[in-house]
């Protein structure tokens, strides 16, 4: 539909004129009009004679409102009357409202009393906006009443969200099933909800001085959806823009700094237990081939590299250069770093923003905007670049290759990634420390890792996004090609924020990050391990081609837990085809349970693993699998994982290739039985009915997510 | 108050002569009159003029309804009339209701019409009562409407409740904030509705023929509560009662079994690879030092032990005998073990419930109960008992010793305690399977270990429970005493039952699972690795004795996540007085963060661990502490686990002792330094925030359960 934009701009401006900071009931009235959002038939009226004339016309019964800037919270103030009937009711509400309007404000200027369509029945939803300090503009949606307040069930999406954004918030929040109609009430008209929430979204993205809107309550029916009233709170203030780099402007400097040619080391020092000797060492044993310039201030020689003063006296070009130099000096090396056309600076060094040194890194902001130079930190353990046997940090080398780039936006949770990924030998494509995000953040990593062939997944540990738009559009688009694994820390202190909206009051900061993540795509990690186990499972296992989920166990007590972990991770148990159920009893005993889970009992020898296992490979119904193992003298556990892993491959070189993950139960053997099904592409768990079920849902979340299956 | 017993029990008689499987109206009320249950004013009419005569009484409006035995669902047979203003109105109504009723069955005897004082305003609640087959006699409680219906926001309690139980329903459901008033609604009597709850249970209690009753809606509002309509369904059907042993009995029996002086192998075998040769090894070279005596058609020694034709040959007494007999030959080798006066029967054998021999389960389970042998199983691993080194299973020897007692109701699940056990060195003092329960279950258990010095932590997985009421309130009481930690299985697939109430078909069998255990003190797991972390943590922490617990973290990243997993956890972050704060500032960094998290910055020498970590023990205000660790350096990982080992425990001579656990974000070597932080009592696990504050938050949910500490 066409959005009269001038009529809204006409409006906004007249209360900017005024300096007012919300709109009256006429103008939000006009604001609804002009963007086709459906109010009741109104009109205000000066007098008690117009107030019967226009409550005629609409027809009764009607609702009478005073109309005064001044009062916000009209019930407060006894200035509402619901539910009148009669020609001479009206007449005389019109009396008592402005009466005690007066006596409530007697400043306030009246400028008359509001008849308007008295709306009943069908289900009373709540629809509003709030502008969030790292995301903007965002559209919200929640069921009128208690069920907001109360439960805060409420979900939220960046605006302008699109018509299937909206849809999605229909089935977003926990009372869903009263939309489609519940106790004999009709379900309510969707499209007519999802339409009123996008053109809410769409206004307040066109007009960035609405700050706050409300629509509470709207009656949604079966044949419509009509907001009964309508709050606008504007900022005229000016916004802040953030700036924004193109994809091309990023990747310039990105893909030099990542993959650099020439290192310098600012600070580099042949002095053992100094971070500028560490820096040296894991440059140089980490196996890095390209030019490493260390940079002193006397020394000639540092750890059998040429040493300079300054990179300026560097003969080459210099692509990143490490800063292992006090904060106070870092200003002035990295103007040289800036005049050397250096691409990236690699900014370790404490002392900044973190301890209170605000001005420090913005002057350090400000250098690297004037000349190009992409910051990345301060305070910071530097980064991993295995492809390259990069290691750029102070940490010990790292050298355990594979397709998962990780971050962390703290130094201690950079250092459980180094120690995680070394003992679970988790391939490891990158790992980035984001300190204090000057610069280089979130959104600049997972442009570069987008078309980094050398990652097939990032994850992210953050406790803010600097620009959490930005992050959701850079994520929704990487998301669709690579899984991106956020674990957003803080999430359970919720902002508690002033607000003169419902929705403002109701907009915690957590459920925000929760609803956009889903939004693009993101795959939630609710824990460190999570973070971690998903970073390692997702990329070894192939992407599955539907929901259709079964598990094959030989402990039928490891089959109720895995199902319980299915349920708990939103994957579908494959009801199973009586065809396919025949086949599976073939090769159990008669005692054992087919269905799902298909129990093939715990007495077993290989060839009943090896027989299901296959069956459900290869039948194109089934999607992915979950086993369950039973450590017997029958089958031991490494007897189990090898036929496994034979069974899969096998099935593989025939065209099919599914999802497969397994919950080992037995003894300590089962460890190292897991170590081989991980290593070969079968994400494994001792111990655990939970773990390998939860990284089997975050690939699904993922593809899901990705359009690639669709929702259960 | 009294309960008229008398009363009820005349017309529930009037009912059962009358085969009737429902209470009319007017007997429902009179029930409710009979225990306190305060109903509106009404009377049944059988005339319109008697009802317009009943109405003037109780006062306009009314509401009227159809009485009719064989009308249950009256709204439907358009049986009920609200909001009648006037006695024309009446008179016209008892035609109306008595005609839709004759259109609607015209078989249904109609007794008249019920005329009743119309309730209004405060707030909508359904009280109501449900029969299990696990847990007998169940009290409901949940808010009217929607929010019971679609958000199944409703919480049960094992009936009789005492008023404690009925005032922690209030609190139990999602939505207990309306209750305590919102948007401007006034608080409910929360005594007036706890006593309301009260004497539903009590009456279901006494009276086991009521199978089913609702009241709904009671009408809660500031000044009582009254049940607007009740429903009450019957069952006459003997009850099943099931036979109960007192812990006089089960303690003489299971003493015996789980700590015997001689042990007999029934099916001892000297080939390798069958049971009854596994059973011996591990008897012998688990170290037992009773008599062994192996139980053989034909050998006259096995591995060394003087072999018997049958139990009843063997001299001297015997304790407990292991079967590892094929299924067929179990119950003439029982009937000689119950003559030969052998307090416990571990039955390994599979092929009897579990495979649809219900038949030859019931016939051992007779022979047991006549001889008063005890059965473990059939279909299990046998049992370890390692005080006595009693490793009487077919599975691995075990020897790691300790005070954690454990069981499974699946042989896989066991399997992975014992492996997990191992490899965690998860001191154990009993594993134990219970496989089909054909006797002995959970309870039982759970008196042996309540008494038993050895074991100070029961932790047990189940898919079910035999007799659920009987274990919680075994449960109840040892849990006092001994953290009981359950892992239910199953709990995702809710029980879909038939019902004629609405609380009844609102009874999902985990909500109540859900619970009761929350009512006797047991802590659920939710997860595999849950129960064994529990199982592993909790006996090595002291009890706290309070609420205030406070994170002390090198890493800022780690805290943030720690903070996360608090509230996750339901632990109480204490708000930091500014004494204490001021003298925690005097450790740490002038740019480190006091408050709680107590950050104390990352490059720190290991005495500023040791000084805020001693204060925080020593402070009598702080009750527990997290440790977040960053690995550096300056105080590698090492050096901070023996440091942090030798302040508790110098804390602990001087008589300061604390639950404290650990986070340790950092390089490999974190592992090593994890486990020796668990050995010396400080649970800590390397590369994760969320597992310690969960084993931390177990403790707890335990103490708290148990009355030591005061709820949050």
């Amino acid at each position: 539909m066409a959005y009269d934009k001038s009529a809204v701009r006409k409006i906004l401006d007249q209360a900017k004129a005024a300096n007012r900071t919300s709109l009256t009931a006429p103008e939000a009235r006009g604001v609804c009009e002009a963007y086709g959002i459906n109010i009741p038939k109104e009109g205000v009226a000066k007098t008690a004679e117009e107030a019967v004339k226009l409550a005629s016309q609409i027809g009764f019964p009607v609702v009478m409102k005073i109309v005064s800037p001044q009062i916000l919270h009209k019930t407060e103030a006894g200035g509402v009357l619901v539910g009148v009937k009669s020609a001479e009711a009206v007449s005389e509400g019109f009396g008592t409202i402005v009466g005690n309007a007066r006596k409530y404000d007697p400043k306030a200027d009246i400028l008359g009393v509001q008849v308007q369509q008295m709306l009943a029945g069908g289900q009373e939803v709540i629809i509003g906006a709030v502008t969030d300090p790292a995301f903007g503009k965002l559209v919200a949606f929640g069921l009128g009443g208690i069920l907001v307040e109360v439960l805060k069930d409420i979900t939220f999406r960046l605006a302008p969200a699109t018509n299937e954004d909206a849809l999605s918030m229909l089935d977003g929040i926990a009372a869903a099933e009263i939309l489609r109609g519940v106790r004999g009430a009709k379900a309510v008209d969707r499209a007519a909800l999802a339409g009123m929430i996008e053109k809410v979204s769409k206004l307040v993205a066109d007009f960035p001085e609405i700050s706050e809107m409300d629509l509470n309550p709207v009656f949604a029916t079966q044949e419509g959806a009509t907001a009964a009233d309508v709050r606008i709170v504007l900022d005229f203030k000016p916004q802040v823009v953030r700036e924004r780099l193109s994809t091309e402007e990023i990747l310039a400097k990105m893909n030099r700094i990542m993959k650099p040619d020439a290192v310098a080391v600012i600070g580099a020092s042949a002095e053992n237990g100094k971070i500028g000797n560490s820096v040296m060492k894991n440059l140089i044993n980490g196996g890095y081939q390209g030019a490493i310039y260390p940079i002193h201030p006397t020394a000639t020689e540092i750890m059998g590299k040429k040493a300079y003063k300054s990179v300026k006296d560097v003969p080459g070009a210099i692509d990143v250069a490490v800063f292992a130099i006090p904060a106070k000096f870092v200003a002035k090396a990295l103007i040289e770093v800036g005049e050397k056309k250096i691409a990236g600076a690699v900014l370790i060094p404490s002392g900044f923003a973190e301890t209170g040194n605000v001005a420090g890194q913005q002057e350090l902001v400000e250098i690297g905007k004037k000349y190009g130079v992409r910051l990345m930190g301060p305070n910071i353990y530097g980064f991993y670049y295995t492809p390259k046997n990069l290691c750029a940090t102070f940490c010990t080398a790292f050298d355990v290759k594979g397709k998962a780039a990780l971050s962390s936006q703290s130094g201690g949770i950079g250092m459980a990634i180094i120690g995680f990924s070394r003992s679970a030998k988790m391939g490891v494509s990158a790992i980035v420390g984001v300190g204090n995000k000057s610069d280089i953040d979130e959104d600049d990593l997972l442009t570069f890792f987008e078309q980094d062939d050398n990652t097939q997944i990032i994850a992210q540990h953050c406790e803010d996004l600097k620009d959490g738009r930005a992050f959701a559009e850079v994520a929704k688009r990487v998301s669709k090609k690579k899984p991106v694994v956020v674990l957003k820390a803080g999430r359970t202190s919720l902002g508690a924020r002033a607000a003169s909206s419902h929705t403002g009051a109701l907009a915690g900061n957590d459920k925000i990050y929760e609803d956009v993540f889903k939004q693009s795509g993101v795959i939630r990690a609710r824990s460190l391990r999570d973070m971690l186990e998903f970073a390692r499972g997702i990329p070894v296992m192939p992407t599955p081609k539907g929901n259709n989920v079964v598990i094959i166990t030989g402990a039928g007590g490891s089959g109720v837990l895995l199902s319980d972990a299915c349920v708990d991770n939103d994957l579908s148990l494959m009801a199973m085809p009586p065809d396919l159920d025949a086949a599976f009893r073939k090769f159990i005993p008669p005692f054992g349970a087919a269905g799902n889970p298909v129990d093939i009992t715990g007495g077993e020898p290989p060839t009943t693993y090896q027989n299901t296992v296959r069956l459900g490979l290869e039948d194109p119904r089934i999607h992915a699998l979950i086993l369950g193992y039973w450590h017997t003298i029958i089958t031991p556990p490494m007897v189990f994982a090898k036929l496994m892993v034979e069974v899969v491959q096998q099935m593989k070189a025939k065209g099919f290739e599914k999802p497969v993950v397994a919950s080992l139960a037995g003894d300590v053997e089962v460890e190292e039985a897991a170590e081989y099904l991980y290593q070969h592409g079968i994400p494994a768990y001792p111990y655990s009915t939970e773990i390998p079920v939860a990284v089997l849902g975050a690939k699904y979340k993922w593809a899901r997510g990705a359009g690639l299956i669709p929702p259960v």
